[in-house]
């Protein structure tokens, strides 16, 4: 029942139609990633993550993570799994080929990442954790730091984990008081307290590598006083061996609604002495720089889990439904159940589910498409235009594919019925896991704000008209038996140009702009889907128009059902989905008045 | 931080000025009803739930309920608060004088309920279903079963089950299978095995009255072959003590995303020999048409805890957002930490909590105002009405105030950030503990369906046109000052009265409704609400027109700032959120074409 199979084929589909991977494979810098091979290795990855990983999701959630001494046990198999995710080297394919990386394509390793986190979500945060560690050493670290540290962390031998949050610093990184003080040697002692650490402690690894945002004395305050530090779990010794255990420990783990085998921990740093040995990356006073140059990459992933989430929630709606017979469908015989996918309300939400899930994936993979072409571009001009068109869709799949991920489970959750409430049939696992993701790596409300407040302003507004203008032309694009799509498109993308010149034209009125900015970011984001789908259905009409489909040529890996489904999806979307938007354009243009309005005793007062 | 306060000034404000108590108390029936003594009363009971009850709501999610043999252990502390119940006699309310009861409208014992949900979901299931047992007895008992287990049910000594579900007749209710056999002596052997009871056994009381769905030897097939049976824990002797343990156990109780205090149980009737000895209700094969007679009253009872448990959440997240400081709001100094409520977007949740809630009260209200016509009026015509109006608006509290306690919940929870994901913070029990309100008592798929395949056609459509027409004209009445909700309104209805349209002249293929049954009720029950609160918010203006609220009166115990708060949160809602039916209207007008286009193969293919 709570079977999962990468959805491998419509990943490709993307890969092929949406986002073309072939435009990465074109650059020297990913020449070697030859499609072939990219999806060989995503049906490979898609097989250890069905077979091997989804299986230990359960128990994980039952047995969850637990503090022993000063260690954090884990469920018993994930041990073997991740033994065997480091064997396979799943956890290399990003990073660079010099640090024994696979130098593969964002998009690659993403995809791979999907298929990981809905096999199980807590167990996949481990990797995601070295990940981001590994991406901020890649790019701030000393050779020494990084010779020392990344071949092991590229490999998942070792594993990383970021310390930012304390009691009184969360959305607010700038309020970090742990404290960094130079030794006589060029080290630094940390003391001070940590806390939601992910993975902060473990016997997956040999070794975890923290990296720990802290002040040195006489630091400014805020934002700009914040330096970043690596403090071993081990210290390494110069030949590589490993030496003294360093004076960072757990103190205790989280309990919390979901991601149960998720060691979110409490860490103490410099509790039994003078403080945890540390070293410093990059300059004094840069450590939020470091910050931002992953925090794309670990948004878009977040934004990823939530996708996954709910590919998984609906694969196992979907078997459910079919299995599940109640009452009589429209096409039953008298005195007969019918399956349940059999009743149009059932269908209604599977079909919303796959809507929102497809969207959901051409918003992320285009958004990993834009990194890899700011990242590897030959061409500077696209460099920084695909740069910022990461940075303008980095808000929208993190929190419109987190925001969804929660809905879309709930959804899952209503097709089971009663047994959907009962921990057993495990859709309710999905449910609690899936409530993070809006939470971690800046709240949805946050990055709603940074899409109104950071990103709509870049070159002065031209950057995001230009974007939208392009959007506006595209509906001119799709053939005639398209153009219901094409008109819902127009529409909404006209919504969304007139609510975005509102905001332009309330610049100076900031608070007026926050506080539409979670709706708008909810219109921007479902027009993008729905474009992306459009494009989707455009080249499966093509396809179809061609015979593609009909399974004569050797590389097509799409039969006319699969093409026909996107069709229908779009549409679906399009003419049903889409149009929410016209209802969220009020809420978004209404201004701060009313919001502040009422007093905190008068919105208590009952 | 957990703490609750019932908001018993906000439920009289409802009382008086949205859906007049005094309209009742003016009946024979309901004459002893004085609304002062419900005032004081319901102050009473806002104190029992807030200082007794509420303090049990965690230790119930922790401690949970377990099996010990035959027996259900329930948290220490639910017996003790049980017993007080009992003692104060706040079972009694809604039932007839005649067995013990109060004689009070519906209204005011759905305000008590209200509180009652508020402190403690899984404790308030136990009398839920105990009212839902005596309301069955009350219209369908003979006089010998009346008297014999009402007195004692009315006070909640004994407490009352509903059996109806079973593994393969879950929604659909004609599929039970459970067996009634006739013994010699008048009674019936009972045997088979129902899930999902709850509070199906437990220590709280000395009784257990379990009303229990079964089929006769010979019995037509479906819904119209199910008659209905008292099974009592132990049998009753004829002078009223307690007499032999009947042959009905509990054999397991299920492991449930929330409530978990609620016991739901697989109950097993006749496991240990010949059967358990059931009395027939009624006539044979009628079974369903006592489980008709509560519906409405079941229904709106669990659409009222929807409402409930988002007033709960909102309570707790409305605390936390004073007491969290992070970052700088608006109006902040430079380096200060602002509390979380000064940036808008948290208002935004917030006041989108507020609004909800208090529509969702006006609404459960309304309808349970109407049932009190339906049944007291001495017009046999007013009674037909409010009978066919309470018959309308039970799917729109069912369902919406259900969904809505699921996503307010979900809000309420995003309000504390990464502490909201910890348990120990006690918000995420709050959505986990909403999330069975859209699937029991009739999914709210079915809902949708009964509104839209039932209630529509009352009278061939004429009264339901007619609601609409009178909602319609509403907004005129509304003075200048509140032209933008007049005029939000208006457009709302209108969009209502096209949907509804639609369906009327579509009525030939009822599958195409069907699939827009959700969004239907959706928007239907959004306008509803709009209507309501703007209603409060008029009457809000007369009394600050008035200067009534200036509490130089006696009687009037809203001030100014509670009566400015109506209008400002009328206002939001129509401004904010009423215009999301827009958004809806093209996917209840879509049809079921689409739903349908793809085979479950191509739902499935990725």
């Amino acid at each position: 029942m709570t079977d999962y199979t990468a959805p491998v084929r419509d990943i490709r589909f993307v890969l092929e139609h949406v986002t073309p991977l072939a435009e990465l494979t074109a650059l020297d810098a990913y020449s070697h990633a030859d499609p072939d091979l990219v999806y060989g290795l995503l049906e490979e990855a898609g097989r250890f993550s069905s077979q091997a990983i989804a299986p230990t999701n359960r128990d994980g959630d039952t047995e969850g993570a637990r503090v022993e001494g000063d260690e954090v046990i884990l469920p018993g198999s994930f041990k073997r799994v991740y033994d065997q995710y480091v064997e396979a080297g799943w956890g290399t394919l990003q990073h660079p080929t010099e640090f024994g990386g696979g130098g593969f394509p964002l998009v690659v390793a993403n995809a791979v990442k999907e298929t990981i986190n809905s096999a199980n979500l807590a167990f996949s945060l481990g990797p995601l954790l070295t990940t981001g560690a590994v991406y901020l050493l890649t790019h701030h670290g000393s050779d020494e730091q990084q010779q020392t540290y990344l071949p092991k962390m590229v490999t998942g031998e070792w594993s990383g984990t970021m310390n930012l949050t304390e009691p009184q610093a969360g959305s607010d990184v700038g309020a970090v008081t742990t404290k960094a003080v130079p030794n006589d040697d060029g080290t630094y002692a940390i003391t001070g307290q940590k806390i939601y650490i992910t993975f902060g402690e473990h016997q997956l690894t040999d070794n975890i590598i923290h990296l720990v945002l802290a002040r040195l004395p006489d630091a400014p305050p805020g934002t700009k006083g914040i330096s970043l530090f690596i403090v071993p779990k081990f210290l390494v010794n110069e030949d590589g061996s490993l030496g003294e255990r360093n004076d960072v420990k757990v103190v205790s783990v989280e309990h919390k609604l979901g991601i149960h085998a998720s060691p979110t921990c409490v860490m103490a740093y410099g509790d039994d002495g003078d403080g945890a040995i540390g070293y410093l990356v990059g300059e004094p006073n840069t450590g939020m720089r470091g910050m931002f140059t992953m925090m794309n990459d670990a948004r878009l992933g977040v934004g990823i889990q939530g996708l996954a989430i709910a590919e998984r929630a609906y694969q196992q709606a979907l078997a459910y439904s079919q299995e599940r017979r109640q009452g009589r469908g429209p096409t039953s015989e008298p005195g007969e159940q019918s399956p349940i996918i059999e009743h149009a309300d059932v269908r209604r939400m599977l079909l919303t589910q796959k809507a929102y899930i497809e969207a959901m994936r051409a918003l992320c993979y285009l958004n990993g498409h834009a990194l890899d072409l700011a990242h590897a571009s030959a061409d500077p001009v696209v460099r920084e235009q695909q740069q910022k068109l990461a940075d303008l869709l980095t808000p929208l799949s993190k929190a419109w594919c987190t925001d969804l991920g929660v809905e879309l489970t709930s959804l899952a959750l209503q097709i089971h019925g009663g047994m959907g409430y009962v921990e057993e049939t495990g859709v309710a696992q999905h449910y609690r896991d899936a409530r993070i993701a809006p939470i971690y790596e800046g709240t949805n409300g946050i990055q709603a704000l940074d899409l109104v407040g950071r990103k709509l302003p870049y070159d002065g507004g031209a950057f995001v008209k230009s974007f939208l203008a392009d959007l506006a032309t595209f509906p001119d694009e799709l053939p005639e038996s398209l153009s219901s799509i094409a008109s819902h498109l127009r529409d909404a993308v006209q919504q969304l140009e007139q609510v975005t010149d509102w905001i332009f034209e309330h610049r100076e009125q900031p608070n007026d702009v926050f506080a539409g900015a979670t709706p708008y970011l909810r219109i921007f984001a479902t027009v993008v889907g729905g474009w992306l789908l459009a494009t989707g259905a455009k080249a499966a009409r093509e396809q179809l128009d061609a015979g593609a489909g009909d399974g004569s040529g050797a590389t097509h890996v799409w039969d006319d059902d699969f093409l026909e489904a996107k069709i229908v999806t779009a549409r679906f979307y399009a003419e049903q989905l889409l149009p929410q938007v016209a209802g969220l354009a009020g809420a978004v243009t209404a201004g701060a008045d009313d919001l502040y309005a009422l007093s905190p005793e008068q919105l208590a007062s009952r």
